[in-house]
């Protein structure tokens, strides 16, 4: 593992790098490093593999020439795509499209769909403000190539963060990053735009005990939603309002359906357009295709992105997001339809395995744990909240949730961190109760191992964890109890 | 394939598609549409072929299991690699790294390569301003959330574009957008940075013509370089300067060898990055590995970004570009390891098939032949130009431009424009002296058939075009006489 370190650290920044793994060997939940280590794996690569590692689904969906072809043969999709395209976009993406919609682009990763929804938002702000008119003035035509208004107009986009905690993430390109508001790291020495922020509920938990102060959460965000949209109106117009369904890397924090109803309301009556970022729910982790189908709202949002467990990146959105001109959301691959052909496969998956069921029963043993456990060490963690397996808790202090992380590992369990304080985990579809026992098992070990700060002792603790737990069609050598201490575990927001 | 265009327009903008594509039927540089049309294809996917269709290097890439694995087990290449990874960086990537540059990252496309190389210039740019050092201010940290200044620095990144000629393509993301200086359309209506743009030079050729004329462009656009240097120094300093070897979406605009020592001369005395963006250039097209070989500087690029042929995206770069903490050049997926499965196979076929001494070779007889042709039509076109195959000549009016890209597609070719009146050459590197011959056989007929603007009467010239020069390893149906006009011909810049 050092050595490799040595030779990765002669080409590039890899401070990042945690493990390096051996994809062989992992299986199913289990993440198994070069060193022989094998982990549970919570994490799952920034939340973003649907079915684990190796799934036969996958490991098959290339058995066939034809899509052998269409990973070596990769077009340039608004140009000249595949007969077969139109439909694989409308039997796999169409098949899992948010109620209601039924228009989608594809793109290549989280933050270039955000970066495109964005655009279609100001396009269609702008043709509104024109009356409907697809022709533009000399001026415009001109100023555009000059990067200046009236052809590049001073409009804004949205996003949100709490009074306390860190905020929305979006993704770090630089129209993005302009509105992802989690760490100051992401975003130091680069330009940026001016943009309105508002104010993210911040909820205290258990949700029921707290509904009042939660609701004026909900109100006084809300009317501070307002007060942007007047604030900017003059200065930057506000053309769309950026919002995950959850604050993933802001540290998990929830808004109620009500809190999303009411912000629709907002938008549609502000003429701007709503878009979720669904990079890191979408795909089944919250027990529903998408979460903010959690919300009921009474029309599907305006636009809605993806990435992540999706394995392309892209957004669905309604009709009136059409651009009147071609050319205008493009560039050269628009996304990979290597990605669709397994995409179909994870689709087909969670279909005939009633995967989102599972999520939702494995959801439930996972959220009963942690409140067990919260019971049990309320010194230590507190919070816990989420939807299916989508879940988090908080935990004492920054400190802390370093070394839950970092002892978890030692412990045979790659977990994940958000925000300031707070633990997440994001296993992958196919996580199931026996999973969900056994992580709450490590989790327990770990938090009495750092219990009052007492130092760890991991090897009296060994036979707590249950190795028959592991799968059986797990060849990977079975080692987790890591003793080393080697990598540094910066926060992966991504 | 009215049928297709009838159902993908029901899902998505689709005004940009030309052509369906049976991507099983094509083969080589031959481009097989839904009907069973053949083309002979020198546009490449907008420039991203490098090898043609189902090349067996390719087709056979994924035949051991640990390049499936590779494509199923997609990781947080920044975080959890792959034990190869290293090998990998070093022996693909860093095996064709241009001369000196031993760094690199990999990323998704080209407009999130040049997005990363602006953040490593701009942080480069503001550790120098603090001295070295790498912690920051609470203020910076503070404002940096609030993307304004000093955590979000009023900085800048100056590009290029001629004072008559269509200008810099350097994506579409916020940030590249900001540079690209192409086309209105692509940036009309959306928010951008005010930033530097400096004059690039307008050539008259044949260069040894123009000698004079064209030293002088030289010497005012460089003399407009430090113009801009001093008029942004106070409002927006440049931290970069991000130029393309050849402008190419731009209409294949030429500078020096001598503008581009100058240039970097003048990057070094203001201590601004020089971002080479070879995002089409790169990968062998111009009869090197990087355009800018072909300048003789005498030190490396600070940065040179890739994509395109290059089949994944990523930029090499100068030690010092290293960022001092990690996660600051970031996301997710940082690139796809399946792609280096196959850049692998691309740089091996490379080398040993000599295909860059092949693009030099059929570079001539391509060059040649234009020569040809502009004596034998001048009034339709000039100013042949170009390195390798990657060749671009001008026609006489805009009009003439859509006119020759229909009717060489009627005849047979897939072809592409650039600029505002510009034809550009993109065929994969395996091109060879007898489809260059084809094809200048098929644009003579093109041009015999628009000269004089009298209306085309294709049958009378269908024996013009030679079958015999179809590859015998293609199967498809040789029918390359399409009399359907169906497609209009949006120019798909990307």
């Amino acid at each position: 593992m050092l050595e490799l370190r040595t030779v990765i650290d002669t080409m590039q920044q890899c401070g990042s790098v945690q493990l390096f793994a051996n994809y062989e060997k992992s299986a199913g939940n289990y993440f198994a490093d070069a060193d022989g280590n094998l982990f549970l794996d919570v994490y799952t690569q920034i939340s973003s593999l649907p079915l684990g590692y190796n799934h036969p689904a996958l490991l098959n969906a290339f058995q066939n020439d034809s899509e052998v072809r269409a990973l070596v043969n990769r077009p340039a999709l608004g140009v000249f795509p595949a007969d077969d395209w139109p439909r694989k976009l409308r039997d796999v993406l169409l098949s899992v499209a948010p109620p209601g919609l039924r228009h989608v682009m594809t793109m290549m990763c989280g933050a270039c769909s955000n970066e495109n929804a964005f655009k279609a938002a100001f396009i269609l702000y702008c043709t509104k403000k024109r009356g409907g008119k697809t022709t533009f003035t000399e001026e415009e035509m001109k100023t555009a190539l000059l990067n200046i208004p009236p052809g590049a107009p001073d409009l804004s986009i949205m996003s949100f963060k709490g009074l306390n905690s860190s905020g929305a993430f979006h993704g770090r390109t630089f129209g993005t990053l302009a509105t992802t508001k989690s760490k100051a790291i992401h975003k130091l020495d680069f330009p940026s735009f001016e943009w309105p922020v508002a104010r993210f509920p911040e909820y205290k938990y258990p949700l029921e005990e707290f509904k009042r102060e939660n609701e004026q959460q909900d109100k006084e965000c809300l009317a501070h939603v307002e007060e942007q949209f007047d604030k900017w109106e003059k200065k930057k117009p506000t053309a769309g309002v950026i919002i995950e369904p959850i604050q993933a890397e802001g540290g998990d924090n929830h808004a109620s359906p009500e809190f999303f109803q009411e912000l629709q309301k907002i938008c549609n009556r502000r003429g701007a357009a709503l878009i979720i970022d669904e990079v890191q729910t979408g795909c089944g982790p919250t027990g529903k295709m998408w979460c903010h189908e959690h919300f009921n709202l009474p029309s599907p949002p305006d636009l809605v992105t993806f990435s992540k467990k999706m394995l392309t990146g892209g957004f669905y959105f309604k009709p009136e997001y059409l651009t009147p001109q071609p050319l205008r959301i493009f560039n050269t691959w628009m996304g990979d339809p290597s990605k669709l052909v397994m995409l179909e496969q994870v689709i087909k998956v969670i279909k005939t395995e009633k995967l989102l069921q599972l999520v939702e029963e494995t959801g439930k043993v996972l959220k009963n744990g942690l409140h067990s456990l919260e019971t049990e060490f309320p010194s230590m963690m507190n919070s816990v909240r989420g939807r299916g397996t989508f879940l988090a808790f908080d935990v004492a202090t920054p400190e802390l949730q370093d070394k839950i992380v970092q002892t978890l590992k030692q412990n045979g369990v790659l977990g994940g961190s958000c925000g300031i304080r707070t633990i997440r985990l994001r296993p992958a579809l196919i996580f199931e109760p026996k999973h969900a026992e056994l992580f709450l098992e490590i989790l327990r070990k770990t938090l009495r191992q750092l219990n009052g700060h007492r130092p760890a002792s991991y090897a009296s603790h060994a036979t707590d964890f249950s190795l028959p737990f592991i799968e059986t069609h797990t060849t990977a050598c079975t080692d987790p109890y890591r003793t080393d201490n080697s990598s540094p575990m910066p926060t992966c927001d991504a």
